[in-house]
């Protein structure tokens, strides 16, 4: 089971109040880009302070990180000839999808639910054509999330002297419920969970199953400031209590045993 | 189709921060309290702004409501009765749940996922034992959540001349995740849902499909602050822009023709 992130014991007052600041005037970010240099020289009217929260958008990290395809170099399988002619959807984008999954989860009515190659389930296996730069390029999840997570934490420290943790968002649908929201697909130096189960309600009722997820919580929050046109690509929670951990996003995904809507 | 919630013509920096004050000091909520009342004089030191939106848990409302149900007073059919043997649940809990339930998605390890009478679909119907004073009571989601949206958002118009948007939350499980996360079951004076349909990125593409549902992220946001021991009922979020609106968590329900996963 998983441990508690938030420091229970921390006083009441450092869990009351939280900011948000969205990190604006990003430049485009090209691959090889520092993003953690380029969000140092973007973020700096408020700067980092330990314990703060750096949440940044998927696409962000998935440009530096060179996860761009030209789809005019796909040659799509026919399998992806033939689904994209009953879906009506381009058959090259298909095949990168295809690619880019372990499983397809449903498939109708044009809308793919993949399982991607890290365990996540969401639409087209998180291959997007919006915010890419280029008529023809499609934009993939990072390889390791988590390790895109680590690597902006670490540079963070070493290049600011901060201690933060840091999340990478993607915004996924949900069965039952319109919209989509940001939820945490990499985590690096807090628990993506909380575990209540054990603890005692104020009447002494014993929580059995309680478990809140923090770091989708957090994603989601920050979608707020960051808006879907990527104008604001990052953004910093300052007064979110938590104690320091390695962390992974891997621990939000449901065992398939466990799954009931696999 | 939904029209934009957030006020595209507004200035970046109107969207780039935002600020989270948890309400505490709150008394426990008797069944026929002035929930606003109560909040006004909590949330004192904050007080209430134009265009803030107030988060209240929904177990907060539900007490205020008097949607309490004293589990001796239940006689459980030969349903209920066969369902909690099958599953170790006590048979008048499965009673009052499936009271509330028009539909019953998944049934399986002590799981009931059902599909309340409001069209939510969630663990329990919403019915809960924890947070809840007296050994034998259960509480109930309220009977009408974007009414007590409603109400509240009136009474802190006429008590404390402030226009806000309310939302009603709870914490619900996702299929695929580990965790539950915070979201809207009620809501008033903003639309639940904003589209990007028809909107070019940076990069003259256009948006097909982006639909977010910010009702939802302001939910999870202000779980952050609130914690799941009750001690933080209400939420404040300053600085969300939006365009006033009736609203109704109902849109964020999906139509069951539209989902892929009943």
């Amino acid at each position: 089971m998983t441990e508690p992130s938030r420091d229970q014991s921390a006083p009441l007052d450092t869990r009351a109040r939280l900011r948000i600041f969205g990190v604006r005037g990003l430049p485009e970010i090209e691959p090889g880009a520092d993003l953690a240099g380029l969000i140092l020289a973007a973020g700096g009217e408020h700067g980092f302070q330990d314990g703060d929260v750096l949440v940044v958008a998927q696409k962000a990290v998935s440009k530096a990180e060179g996860r761009l395809v030209d789809l005019r170099t796909i040659e799509p399988s026919p399998f992806a000839h033939t689904i994209a002619e009953a879906h009506q959807r381009d058959p090259r984008h298909i095949e990168v999808i295809l690619g880019e999954s372990r499983r397809i989860v449903r498939m109708d009515r044009g809308v793919l639910i993949c399982e991607t190659r890290h365990g996540f389930i969401c639409a087209n296996a998180g291959v997007d054509l919006s915010n890419v730069p280029g008529d023809f390029n499609a934009c993939l999840l990072p390889i390791d999330p988590d390790a895109s997570a680590a690597g902006l934490r670490r540079a963070l420290q070493e290049q600011a002297g901060a201690s933060v943790a840091v999340i990478i968002s993607d915004t996924f649908g949900r069965p039952w419920r319109e919209g989509v929201v940001n939820v945490a697909i990499g985590v690096s130096g807090l628990e993506p969970l909380e575990t209540y189960i054990g603890k005692l309600d104020p009447y002494g009722y014993e929580l059995h199953t309680t478990v809140i997820a923090p770091a989708d919580e957090l994603a989601s929050a920050t979608e707020l400031v960051m808006g879907k046109l990527c104008q604001v690509p990052a953004a910093i929670v300052r007064g979110f209590a938590y104690q320091p951990a390695a962390g992974s996003a891997l621990a939000l995904v449901r065992a398939p045993g466990m799954d009931l809507f696999r």
